[in-house]
């Protein structure tokens, strides 16, 4: 009986180890989260026209901000209702929407775990606003962006991450190459087909480029966001666990470099010219395909899923073009297409690989995406018609710095 | 007695695992804060006219090399006394400025305390440099920074975190609303005062616009720095604990949210245009406010004294201009007024509050600022009268990056 | 004997434990080798012209890509042929060129240790990049750089680090001052002596200066690659040990800072005015000399040892200069010239100095370098005569950015 108790002792200390390491690792994944922001921001300013770079970077900094407030507002009760012991948000469970102690099933402690989940809600956003770039009025984004946040986000992503029905169905979405990018990238579409096309974009059947004014920080955006996705794709195992979380890492970051490798190759056939935009959105499509299956799929299948993210990425910037949705950035194809393909993919490859799965892939995808288009379009369509979402065309030719901001972006005096 | 000695043992690994999380911990937190100068390099580069620019990045790219010289050779044995075991710096003992073994009632190893503790020192005086940007010498500023970080930092730092007088007194202040950058602030109001203002800036009594010249080098710091303070305040707690450091991140991050939510509001209420250089500062002042008391107050408070931080920076800022104290970035409202603010706080809210923690929150603040910006005054006066401080008025219209460095920091040609 | 079993199982649980934490400190410091790619690439297109810009990062973001899919195809069994049980390569063992288990000597999981040296090699190749920008043909280089960390680097590297001929004769170079910095210079030496100087760069015996565009880029290039030394020499050590781990890290920043202020003072003695290109390439100098003996060195000897890193870059530059070697960057200086002089200084100062390990870091540094640049000679030479290495003076005056990659790198309107 005397060595019990030590040995009891021991058991806990390991726990309480244990337990530090994950949330260590947690917040360390966080922080790369986080940092997509910066690359989101860098991306989608260096994509766009300088005249509106300014607004660009004011919703970036913006979001962050947003997702925080929104997520402890009801955010986060609404994702995880099981956390919230029978009420959510401000008025719910002490320290406002943040649960107290080791969440559910893990080792991590509820104010970890909150802010990865918020970091992760903000990504959703933020990839709206590339899409709907140089044209919507800051107030409108921000109304969106809040809805979408407080409500949209948390209740879609609660089908599959907070116990809701598409866990029962099985449906497997790892790191959200649906719940976050499809998500996202459905919320894009209808902001998108809300809005219009920019003024200048399409004469008649001719399209014209808009070129972004700065690949400097388009690059480092799209590095940036590759980092990141050691945290975003690391971190959904929610734990540090030698063999597996860090192979989780090693199979996303290959599935981007296998979506540069052939976008590199689209490139070449379809242009002659290497278009350095192509080559970085090749990176994040793979990275987005691989997100779902990121625990499921061996080296050489991530590779061949981030090789057809990388391919397809191309025709689709392609596609939307020619369907007159103009989306600045590539939004659209990198997240809302690489993200469907990513998550029907669980369903062809891997441990999970089979007909059922693909129809639960399939069905899970489906369901989301048209559930955040729908809510997305009804509430862009909302603010239309209510405060109007676009800027007046003066202010499109201007720029939205000038005519929104009141300040440029750059000053590059001759002397 | 037989199972007594590896229980010894396994008492003994755990204790080296713990301490091995919390040094990586601590490394990782280093990490964040000089992320933080590259935050600031660009953040003041941003905010300050392009003819200055290869003279901001030369200081902020100096800055963390001197902190790390100043502190072996006798900073950090001024600022830790008794750590030094009767000498301090360079002749003290072995490994220079350095102590071996474990930090006193802490399991961080020596070196990696002393790094933290250096880079601490650095934003300190990085402070100063936005504030006398665009006219001071590049060898005053080397020499006032050799000096602050060599003995005004570590001796007013030393009272509060090295075991001294306001330690004594109950002084909280956690991360350093007071003891880094109200210091830092007050010493860069001894520059500002010193220095006088930019030529152009004022015309009588109208104040004119001298805008940044790169507001996503701007924003990049702005978000690095909201980044750094993972590192900053959840650093200073000094270990990894579960419930408790996660905590402490969460708190900085959502004040930091709520003073841009604040300073949104401020913004559309005083200008009507979303002015983002004061976005920016908004999310800064909140994360400044909360540095005093990130281990004390609630989730709610927080949300508070960030909002009350990003409320204030924004009059603070015309008050500054409208007294001719004329300081290019805002350090002086951010970090003077919002590290008071802050410091104040922890005797309004969370676990310490009242009325005699507040007179005691009072008292450290004000002596630190005062002291601080007394003996700054001095050797600014002293640098002045001696060598000069500022450069020529031909050298101010021309540009420092030409005259000082004898390089533009951008040439982008045409073809 | 009932005791004895927990017992055990405590000694596995701590061994797991140990394990993660080592295996997180590696997935960090693999984040910051990576970081350092984005250094890298903002480094070298800050030092070269716009019209180059596009051009630069378009190879800086593809290179990751080519050493990760280069190493799993059959670099890390080239270079750690003991692990990979009898065959390397994508035909040798699961899941590709990954080997699963721990490695051997260490807590590491191999997908671990392999993506942190598939990182490492990266870096070398990006070496190359800078010294040869702005005239070398995209293809070209993609070419070379595929043979180079397919066969030259990982055969070369595993002479010192799997446990090859030169760990026999006891060479030390603990993070690669020869193995990563002098092989890649060596490589970009072969690349320059190659491909010529640029056009404009010499008139008759006049040197004309070629500035870089953006020293924004630059400097937040270098700032970049010091914080990732962090991870690139304390990652080194393979595992997270307080009071070694650490102690290296601050070894290493430290030489960094030490560099910095040598080169500040010889800017001053050199030209009376401060070049910020000066100051970050000491940095770097610093960094690369502390690199081969980071774990053996004093505090006062990394400061030594950076310090002359930091002298010895400037008049590098200028020789190279001066034999007609155009290294746009200073490559050449911080990772051959430095590189070399910090395996010497293995053999001068801390624990292993002696007559004897100087001849033997001396042959080591030699026998790397010669072969790195003979191989590469060769590569670069059969590149010349069949496909061309070099853009034709039409191209190189208009800029890569438009005759290779269609698209400008920046476009500022100016309304």
């Amino acid at each position: 009986m005397e060595t019990l108790i030590p040995l009891l002792q021991a058991k806990t200390t390991a726990q309480v180890i244990t337990g530090n390491i994950d949330n260590l690792f947690i917040i360390f994944c966080t922080f790369l989260v986080f940092l997509m922001h910066l690359g989101f921001a860098l991306l989608e300013s260096g994509l766009t026209r300088s005249k509106n770079t300014t607004n660009v970077l004011y919703k970036n900094a913006l979001v962050p901000s947003i997702a925080l407030i929104s997520f402890v507002l009801c955010g986060y009760g609404l994702m995880f209702p099981h956390f919230s012991e029978g009420s959510s948000g401000i008025f719910g469970f002490a320290g406002m929407g943040v649960p107290k102690g080791t969440v559910t099933d893990t080792t991590l402690d509820g104010w970890t775990y909150f802010l990865f989940q918020a970091m992760f809600a903000a990504t959703g956003a933020t990839i709206v606003s590339g899409a709907v770039a140089e044209r919507i009025k800051l107030n409108a984004y921000i109304i969106f962006t809040t809805i979408f946040l407080m409500l949209f986000y948390p209740v879609i992503a609660s089908w599959t991450w907070g116990g809701g029905w598409l866990s029962d169905l099985r449906f497997h979405d790892f790191a959200g190459s649906t719940v976050v990018h499809s998500v996202g990238g459905a919320a894009a579409l209808a902001g998108v087909a809300t809005l219009g096309t920019r003024l200048g974009k399409f004469n008649g059947k001719i399209i014209l480029p808009l070129p972004g004014h700065n690949m400097t920080s388009a690059t480092t955006g799209a590095l940036l966001l590759w980092l990141g996705w050691i945290g975003f794709n690391g971190g959904s195992h929610l734990s540090m666990d030698s063999g597996t979380t860090d192979q989780i890492i090693v199979i996303t970051l290959m599935a981007g470099a296998a979506g540069a490798i052939a976008a590199h190759f689209m490139i070449v056939l379809v242009s002659k010219k290497y278009d350095l935009s192509m080559l970085l959105n090749g990176i994040l499509a793979g990275l987005v395909s691989v997100t779902a299956g990121a625990d499921q799929v061996s080296l050489l299948e991530s590779l061949i899923i981030g090789f057809v993210g990388g391919i397809i990425v191309v025709p689709s910037i392609y596609m939307f073009e020619s369907l007159k949705l103009d989306d600045p950035v590539g939004a659209l194809s990198v997240h809302l297409v690489c993200g469907f393909w990513g998550t029907l993919a669980v369903g062809i490859f891997g441990d999970l690989a089979s007909i059922n799965q693909f129809i639960i892939q399939l069905t899970g995808a489906m369901v989301c995406i048209l559930t955040s288009f729908i809510c997305s379009l009804l509430v862009f369509s909302l603010i239309k018609v209510t405060m109007g979402i676009r800027v007046t065309k003066e202010q499109e030719l201007t720029g939205l710095d000038l005519t929104e901001h009141g300040m440029k972006a750059y000053t590059f005096v001759s002397k």
